[in-house]
């Protein structure tokens, strides 16, 4: 695995790449691995001649009151744990090095942003966007690979390649779930042994709003309802949203109608959750 | 010469010749050609092995006064002109293939617009890198060619190019110039003969200030002076801007130092001329 932390290194390599004819695909992160990232890895590996993977902490996608500093890193397991996952390249960028001058061309989300987290991270997705294009015409991926699990997130990265036609086939791949249903996320780890044992009721809440809706229920108060019933009833969390939208879209529905996502945040004790499911009717 | 007007064949076939390893040129336009474009080629055709030519008349970079129904248009003599001049694909996309769905991000320039022509023209740099930012994606350039008769509009695409690190070289290719000295322009045919024996003032005012400041003249003033003076003289023309300004970044400069452009716009009855000459001290 080689590692580059020059922008104009790894442009020069990736043009290099495509001129050899070889297929790129490409991966994303903020570091601090975990299995989920490394999913999209074996996804990768599996339909393209080379991977790479970037690890960069953008400070874009940060707000004034979120903590860009303290976001977790340890790049030295990062980097064993992507060359066991089969990663050839992996683009380690400086802040510096990315944003190298004072911008003068700003990128701005104006849709698929005011529900879910985006409600509450004002500028989070301006600043995703931006470092994505920047991205994607540095490492000029074949295939780039979003997990679902931030399904807001591979909203707004489809309504971003589509608008400025990046040469991109986005890859969704399914959120990375322990056997109790509980997606993997770096959070986890802030759950108390109570917590930890209640957290599950969120996958299963969601699942059970979907058999709802593939049963026929067309009321969407009622099929909230049951989400939020079963979330009071099974954990001490507190309930930040419970919404059914259009996907990728994120539009109200009045009735359950094609592709569709069933999302829902609750907050623990030091934790935030997040957890979706895509539904098609 | 091929003539494609989908972008997703355009862009498929960018592809397979990025795949080839051939290297592209591109001319992007909004048709009506003149020597100015045929010259972009001609420099275009010298360092690639592909030369492909948009011709797209952007409605986003139209304000609601200006007239986008009105501009000049005449493909059937711009497809013979690129034929003849060496352009192997020319682009001709419909606004409704190019602009498909509701976008949800949006492009905005930051600076560079607050001067010169940019001041009268709000939102007309925003559409610019919108659609150069779709164009670089649609055809995938090596190298991308522009007159610097507009050089606020290099200035502009040289920030995004920067900012969002487009793979593409940007090559400034100088104005082609009548004998007299006047900017070829698709305007000149609206002046009137008295008109244009005046208009080849505007190139001789820019550079006698361009003497003036290669003979150590430091004061601004006086240099703007000399420019309005020598117009006011030599022609009936309304001055719309005189300036002296850092280029590319188009900040005001205090004394005449490193990298400069000296702009000027005038006003006949009919047609707006705009003209520069760009220094280095």
């Amino acid at each position: 695995m080689r590692i580059i932390t020059s922008k104009q290194e790894m442009q020069q390599l990736a043009k290099d790449n495509k001129c050899s004819g070889k297929s790129i695909g490409f991966v994303p992160t903020m570091g601090y691995l975990h299995e989920g990232h490394l999913t999209l890895v074996k996804e990768a590996r599996t339909d393209n001649d080379i991977i790479i993977m970037s690890i960069f902490v953008n400070p874009l996608q940060f707000g004034p009151g979120e903590d860009f500093e303290a976001y977790p890193r340890n790049s030295e397991r990062d980097t064993k744990l992507a060359q066991e996952a089969g990663v050839d390249i992996l683009f380690m960028p400086s802040a510096k090095n990315m944003y190298t001058n004072e911008r003068s061309t700003g990128m701005t989300v104006l849709k698929r942003t005011d529900t879910l987290c985006g409600v509450n991270r004002p500028g989070h997705f301006d600043g995703v966007v931006t470092v994505l294009s920047k991205l994607f015409n540095i490492v000029m991926p074949d295939r780039a690979y979003f997990g679902l699990k931030d399904a807001q997130q591979f909203a707004v990265v489809s309504g971003l390649v589509e608008d400025i036609d990046f040469p991109v086939e986005l890859v969704p791949v399914q959120t990375v779930r322990e056997p109790s249903g509980l997606a993997v996320s770096s959070r986890n780890v802030y759950l108390t042994d109570e917590e930890r044992e209640q957290a599950p009721a969120l996958y299963t809440s969601l699942r059970r709003a979907e058999e709802l809706i593939k049963n026929g229920e067309t009321n969407i108060t009622f099929i909230l309802d049951s989400v939020r019933d079963y979330l009071v009833t099974h954990t001490h969390a507190v309930i930040d949203y419970v919404e059914l939208l259009t996907f990728p879209q994120l539009e109200k529905v009045s009735a359950p109608h094609g592709k569709m996502i069933i999302a829902a945040a609750i907050k623990f004790s030091k934790a935030r959750l997040i957890d979706n499911i895509i539904i098609d009717v």
